[in-house]
């Protein structure tokens, strides 16, 4: 009901050194048409083009009005509890925007309109296929629980040359359609490159949590996107894609860090980065293993940071020579 | 000590058709350059190069080891714990890594190495000027409480062509020289234009703010930088610039929002965004009002959001048809 409206015109204003100087108008005219990206509802549009003494803040009033999906059951709810400390026992990166869903916890990022983090806990249990459960029975749906403002929609996807890429992939949550289902909500979908990623590396860099989890009884799993600087020329800059009327943000890279508890009590860390594009065949995700701090680096939080260092045992396939054996 | 590395190379590749296929190495090669920019130890860089199988988590600990300044007085505490609940008392933006500082309160961006929001509270009392507080004796400082690997310096600004701008004024805290010092850390700058930008049209916004605290006896007001797309042929991109070795952020645009209570009781509302680019001096700084709303979805968070939009008297310089008089 409320969409973006698109600036119908991008206003172009001669700079070049010897012509005759833009007007205001025009200067304006540019000012206005590089932030209609901003502009959300329709009122908006048309306040903005009686610039200046821009009024009228009933519109958000409607934005405001949230809705959330009720808990019924006080049973269901404490599991719950339970179950989002267990899949958050080594921290939360980040505290801003939190959503629980049943099997798996994510922040939400309200500038890229997507998922900032998803963590995971993987058990033999969770993954298990349940013959009850089906895939073809969960649907991509927009998440209510996101502002309208900040909320991503499948009309965003569509055409965009981009899959819905899952970061709490579906496959690890076969036990449950709830679970499942709450994997395809869009706070948890990214636009990610289908041909050579999401249904291939990236595919394969999911069985591997899952076979890490199978191996050492479970697993936690950290996923999330990244938007890393590329040099242009002599200079740095950050650039990345937006696509649909919502402004979905594309992320040049993804991460996953993964780390499983052997039965001796020490950790295993695998920590990766994929650019968000086709990745050929023969190149293996282990060339893909970076260090944990650069993806922290990278994406700006700190990742299972209640994991001491000396408690890895094997850091992305090398034992670690300052590992301090505890029970 | 612990400073970023630049990547020595930037891969080539040869990717027109036709030509050969590039190499897995090179493919890599690019790969690593394009992620290079993550890598803030030597330590890390070193280890990235004998990809695969990167390991060593132990540089990580030094970061950890985090400095904070100590609070000595137990009264001066109290008294800071009531100046931080005034200063936000319409409602935190966000609550991820919060600063309290002497007379301003921020949020600080470590993807971005800056402010994500700067809030103060003007009143008659803070802007007015004491004799023995001098702005010279206050120097630009890397903020200890940041981590140091998401840390801005001053050597990231040298020779980058962009002013240290304040996002809290340092005008606005003229009655102590501890607030005035507070406003000079790097957790409060963002690289901005000069010239037509922060010696002139942005401070003529600073004094407007200025103004209307001293017309309505206090003023709220939140500051922050913006990253807004722009479009390029038919898509949309976000695209900034970086500087310096830590990869400072260079904001698009930057917002203020200022909230003047009335006598009457009714709120004023004052909200704008400016260009981090020259702006002519025959343009009125009424020429860059938008509404709220629009700073709130670029932002991607809700300000001043505990006054309802009916307590808005004005907004924008337009007398407000929803308000209702509360007292």
């Amino acid at each position: 009901m409320y969409r973006y409206v698109a600036a119908a015109t991008v206003g172009l204003t001669a700079t070049a050194v010897g012509l005759t100087r833009p007007s205001t108008k025009s200067v304006l005219q540019e000012f206005k048409s590089n932030i209609s990206s901003l502009f959300y509802y329709p009122e908006e549009l048309e306040a903005a083009n009686k610039w200046p003494n821009v009024g009228r803040l009933s519109i958000t009033a409607k934005a405001k009005a949230l809705t959330f999906e009720s808990v019924a059951d006080l049973d269901l709810e404490q599991s719950a509890i339970k179950r989002r400390n267990e899949i958050m026992k080594y921290g939360y990166p980040t505290m801003d925007n939190l959503k629980q869903l049943n099997d798996h916890v994510l922040a939400y990022s309200n500038v890229h309109k997507g998922p900032l983090w998803v963590c995971e806990h993987l058990t033999d249990y969770n993954i298990n296929f349940n013959k009850s459960v089906s895939r073809s029975a969960s649907k991509f749906v927009p998440d209510s629980s996101v502002h309208p403002m900040f909320r991503a929609y499948n009309s965003d996807f569509l055409g965009s040359g981009f899959d819905r890429g899952h970061l709490a992939a579906a496959a690890n949550h076969k036990n449950s359609q709830l679970a499942m289902n709450d994997t395809f909500y869009l706070s948890n979908i990214c636009p990610q490159i289908g041909k050579g990623l999401n249904r291939s590396k990236w595919n394969e860099l999911e069985k591997r949590a899952r076979a890490l989890a199978r191996k050492h009884t479970s697993a936690h799993v950290l996923t999330g996107p990244l938007y890393l600087p590329t040099v242009i020329g002599n200079e740095k800059f950050v650039k990345y894609k937006l696509i649909g009327d919502n402004n979905v943000a594309v992320p040049t890279h993804f991460f996953k860090v993964i780390v499983a508890r052997t039965q001796k009590g020490g950790f295993i860390l695998e920590s990766y980065v994929m650019p968000n594009e086709e990745i050929r065949d023969d190149i293996a995700i282990s060339s893909y293993l970076v260090p944990k701090s650069a993806i922290e680096r990278g994406a700006g939080f700190m990742i299972f940071d209640y994991i001491a260092d000396s408690q890895y045992c094997r850091i992305n396939g090398v034992s670690n020579p300052a590992f301090i054996e505890t029970n």
